[in-house]
């Protein structure tokens, strides 16, 4: 039932390159995809995605369906990819996340999720059907089923309810006939429970996705937590199809991700830091706020080919973000995506010359050095 | 004494085209100056500026010397070229206007002004010699002299007292030695009489200025009567030198003004505005806010040719304006210089093929047919 969308290329140790074929072009994984909540990567044109060689991009189905709701966009852009302008793939999230985290007075029924927006307070419901409804409106070549992410820490009894929850509403998604055009995933939800996972992962591969993803991590559990699992979990996933790891995260997660055999991440962490003055760089976060700055000639990252880091000066960015100039967070948010781009672009090399263990060292090591902290 | 910098090419009528050669580049007028009050046009990257083909920008004196400070621009970028990397001309003002207008318990002396900061309620003095002083430091091409700046309507006595402290101001700043690199422009003071306007115009030729400057207008008259002073007397100021309108003004004020022989200007209108979601069109300014706009899938100015209009619609930007995307504010400043630059581009066309008033009437019939009102 499912079509095949995916094709595996190269590994090195557990680490992947392939392909994914998509209605609006191929995608090159490992790949970390820019989150443009509401229609937009904050502070990025479309040009400035294209220029760093974003290959896809996430909508936030919460946000969209909210403001400016998805029937506009469908009747003004044919799809979200018309009404932005965005000729590449996209990835829609399901709205599940941002209901259960934006949301007040929600109410969890079978149906689905009732909640006060975020923005006004007016009543919404959205359930597996409804989150189809408004991702089939967006025309997403990527859609993600409607799931109930649980907060951890949390018992395993609880996560064994949610993880049935999710998988009926997974089912309901399936049902839901979606464009041609579209690729939906179904999401793996049984928090650090090893054997919880694997049966919805087996449950989830019985309905036919075009590709499964790992949710509800780098939601509280600790750091190490979530790396042990993805080491001993990710490659049991389906070999032919793609794996997304849902919201994370740093560069070393990513890196750890990509290690243990994640095809695809998004995280608003480059987007949301960079507006707080943080650049990402080979040797680690630098808060560009910092007094040892002031007089700082070197571009933000010096081993980077950015235009940014091309161009203007650690103490000019400095003086832009303390003086309340936009400009600041434009330049970091273009340094920040175009640092995760680079990343896994070096990643997917690594892995064709079947050196990614030796890439992963060399990044780690440098990147923890904290050389700005 | 002074420098010629500019060389007179064309006329029609009373319009002028020409070029004025400075340290970094040749400027083409007449020419519109993008401000960059902080050593950044608000939300637009060097690269941007480049882009639009902006040939000379504007930094604010008064801003920059209290933040990131004048010795910091000097001693990190050689000047205010190296600190932002902008490797075109500069043009400053002499922080005359900020300190009248911004800054609170101003004192008003032969010597200069002393008054509190804006930003934290420090005490600062500055006459012409530390107007010149900061300029110097951030070795723009051209160089304002310390002017004060009456709020209009004030008696012609006032104005005449203004006029001549301005003018001894004047010759302080003109006895400053600046870089070799730096040219310095007069401030013509005097309300809206002719008769103070001409004396201190020609008492400043005197003195032997690279430029001249119209200082004081737009700041209360009656846009009926800054016109009708333009038309009357600009055509009297020096031909062998640049005539600069300062802090003017719309699209039409622009086009009155070179039509009255000006050849440059400058204001935060187009950046200004942007940020409150007024796109400047060739068919009048439109308010991107409008439900009239909410499913419009037409470009912004479908005349325009900028790469926002080339790729947004209206529908596309209105969402990003009213949900708070930074983006928004991007796009539309991106298109408003976009439009002053390419309308001053146009007038020197018209200006060489000598139907500048074919143009200027054509221009200004599109532009107050409002269409978006």
């Amino acid at each position: 039932m499912a079509k095949k969308i995916f094709e595996l290329e190269k590994t090195s140790g557990k680490a992947r390159a392939g392909t994914i074929t998509l209605a609006h072009g191929q995608v090159q994984t490992p790949i970390f995809m820019p989150v443009g909540t509401r229609a937009s990567v904050k502070t990025m044109g479309q040009d400035d995605l294209e220029e760093i060689g974003a290959q896809i991009i996430l909508g936030n189905t919460y946000h969209l369906y909210l403001r400016p709701g998805h029937e506009l966009i469908e009747k003004v852009g044919g799809d979200l990819h018309g009404f932005m302008n965005w000729k590449r793939p996209i990835l829609t999230d399901s709205g599940g996340f941002q209901v259960f985290s934006l949301s007040d007075l929600r109410k969890l029924t079978e149906e689905g999720v009732t909640f006060q927006s975020h923005l006004d307070g007016s009543y919404h419901m959205i359930g597996p059907e409804k989150s189809m409804e408004i991702q089939k409106a967006l025309g997403s070549d990527i859609v993600m089923a409607f799931d109930e992410c649980p907060a951890l820490p949390a018992t395993k009894e609880r996560l064994r309810e949610s993880m049935e929850l999710t998988l009926r509403w997974a089912q309901r998604s399936r049902n839901y006939p979606l464009r041609d055009s579209q690729n939906l995933f179904g999401i793996i939800q049984g928090g650090l429970h090893h054997d919880l996972r694997t049966e919805c992962m087996e449950r989830l591969r019985e309905m036919g996705f075009e590709g499964l993803a790992l949710g509800g991590l780098s939601v509280g559990e600790k750091n190490e937590e979530m790396v042990n699992f993805l080491e001993n979990f990710v490659h049991t996933m389906p070999s032919d199809g793609p794996r997304y790891l849902m919201g994370v995260g740093t560069p070393l997660d990513i890196l750890n991700g990509i290690k243990a055999g994640v095809d695809m991440f998004d995280c608003v962490l480059p987007t949301r830091n960079a507006r707080n003055g943080q650049f990402l760089t080979h040797k680690g976060p630098m808060n560009i706020k910092k007094e040892r700055f002031k007089e700082d000639k070197l571009p933000p990252d010096p081993e980077c080919s950015c235009k940014v880091c091309r161009r203007y000066s650690r103490a000019y960015i400095r003086h832009l973000y303390l003086v309340g100039e936009y400009l600041a967070g434009q330049l970091i948010t273009y340094h920040n995506l175009h640092f995760y781009l680079d990343t896994v672009r070096r990643a997917r090399a690594a892995i064709f010359e079947d050196r990614f263990d030796e890439f992963y060292l060399a990044f780690y090591k440098e990147y923890s050095s904290n050389q700005y902290f």
